[in-house]
């Protein structure tokens, strides 16, 4: 599977410019591969010991650019896959500001001590359009977190497409629920995007605010507050009670405006503070309650169900791209094509329809 | 061309659910058929004459979802080719409640009255995932504009696919180009998605901004924030000013954050009043020296060019998958497989990949 930024889709754009790549043969692995050659079976097998080391090796090569790495990955996740879907996942999301990574490592902490959970953090951040790098996937972020044997913390694959970005985060959750992780974070930044992303692919959907941030940022955030299942609002100490308390009275004002999600479960506001780590376990109380609540009427397993078929379809859509434009006959033409449009002879999207009819001509006539 | 709602892609998925569908038939286009069948030459001649009425007839045939309707409105694009791209094309977004409607209808009129303009406004707006209908397109937010016999306003092609949805707007462009429009509006909502399909259709991009939004709008801004090529911010007016001009320094001091943008132009900020019709001109002034520092760098045409290819790939992956999804034996394999999926027989991924075998061996037995 070639790399977006090999993808003649991107030529000339400034989408996905100057995004670092990931060495094509990855560091780890070469030093790995020194040591031992497991065969799926045998990664599959440590997985389901809870060998996180070589979890982390097989996600290492889910995420690799390299097509018999990804064909490894691939017979690892279906030997994976009956031993997956058992835990609770909760997709995070929040304001740049509003304290993600401190309370992400504090609502990790707490289950991991309070409630004996296994927790999963991995991450989706396809990047901004123009900004270099990750702003999430720093493992330091999360200083208790990352020290205890628990957890496992994985950062967002590196850049590239959302959609492809997505299906590595979605195979990575197999992956550690086999391991034995019975609740799984997917972090995001909150631009827009991502979260429609993670949305696909979790049980709860919790939305981290902050207060000061009035009716401007609720009409921005409008989208994603629309998917939250929900609200917490950061910073809910000392002097800050009293604003945090009116914020979430103004959210709580808000979501009144929305109809009633599909689940039928009025989505909630609390406070808390993630440094001081008071009214954690409310949350968790909200999810307990949020997760029986939606077994008792179906809408776990409807949303499970729509989930995976959804998917399956965003997976078939990266390959009939993947498909085309690694055809060689297709690469020639666009060129030819591509300069024709810029000289206005012929428009874009009628463009479009001639390289469609050249691709399936080509396959039938073989 | 089958409608998104129709499209296996989305059954069983929340998204674009219960958006309301445009008639089979247009009851317009009835009406007008009783009357006269027009040619695509006769079309494409009433709309060089800047007919207006033939014009938005066109714009509905393409926006139709009847494929003979589609076929004539590609005929009558192919021809308004030659005449189109003398426009200046901006994108103009903001948050709901900056006032974007008087800011538009203040903005269209200044320029027909004082600068001999005539424009067009589009806009795009695929909607929220769970609020119906559309935010935009009612002509009566722009009440001065819509009276005016030198602007042309279009409401957004009624919800789809982002990608559909995009693809008519730019159509549009075209058409509206031939009729003698040189200055062309295309109006999105502030949340995160449309704003990248406006972004890859004009020359300008314009941000409403508004006072009091502080830093946490800026943080969650700032993927719309790096798009922007001039931020304006509105309400500037009475005891207002004061505020006016402190967001706009805060804007100026979160902009030098970015890197300079690949057009070499520094993002201007300023203020104005839209109700109160103030500070109007200073934004067509800005304009105007964008579009002769581009034209001068290269850049505007350098855009331009990127953008339509842009567009190109855009409308090959549409229909890429609209030709998979329509294939009888895929619609027919596709329930089998999504079974499989959700009994946990297959993962997601595995699934498509058969799925895309199974496409690309049956093209070949033909």
């Amino acid at each position: 599977m070639e790399h977006p930024e090999n993808d003649p889709r991107y030529a000339g754009l400034n989408v996905n410019k100057g995004i670092s790549q990931p060495p094509s043969v990855n560091p780890y692995l070469k030093k790995r591969k020194k040591r031992r050659d497991y065969s799926p079976g045998e990664y599959t097998e440590q997985i389901l010991k809870g060998n996180i080391t070589v979890l982390s090796q097989a996600v290492t090569l889910l995420e690799s650019n390299k097509s018999e790495h990804r064909s490894v990955a691939r017979e690892i996740i279906e030997k994976c896959l009956p031993h997956s879907g058992k835990s609770v996942r909760i997709g995070i999301t929040g304001v740049p500001g509003a304290g993600k990574s401190t309370s992400i490592d504090a609502f990790g902490m707490y289950l991991i001590q309070k409630r004996n959970r296994k927790l999963a953090v991995l991450a989706i951040d396809p990047s901004s359009e123009r900004s270099k790098g990750s702003i999430l996937g720093d493992k330091t972020r999360m200083e208790e977190l990352s020290r205890n044997p628990h957890a496992f913390i994985r950062p967002s694959p590196t850049a590239g497409s959302l959609g492809g970005v997505a299906q590595k985060t979605g195979e990575t959750v197999i992956l550690c629920e086999a391991a034995g992780f019975d609740t799984v974070f997917i972090e995001t930044v909150g631009v827009g995007q991502s979260e429609t992303a993670v949305h696909s692919m979790v049980d709860f959907f919790l939305l981290i605010q902050i207060s000061g941030a009035g009716d401007e940022l609720q009409g921005i955030k409008r989208g994603i507050m629309e998917m939250a299942d929900g609200i917490v609002v950061n910073k809910a100490d000392g002097s800050n009670i009293e604003k945090a308390n009116l914020a979430a009275a103004q959210y709580r004002n808000a979501l009144q405006l929305f109809p009633l999600p599909p689940s039928g479960w009025t989505p909630k506001v609390l406070t808390y503070s993630g440094y001081y780590q008071t009214g954690i376990s409310e949350i968790w109380d909200m999810i307990d309650e949020y997760i029986a609540f939606t077994k008792a009427n179906g809408y776990f397993d409807f949303r499970r169900s729509s989930q995976a078929k959804y998917r399956m379809y965003e997976s078939i859509n990266e390959q009939l791209k993947n498909r085309f434009y690694q055809s060689p006959e297709i690469k020639k033409e666009l060129a030819i094509k591509e300069s024709q449009v810029l000289r206005s002879e012929v428009s874009s999207f009628q463009a479009a329809r001639q390289m469609l009819a050249m691709y399936f001509n080509e396959t039938e006539k073989k």
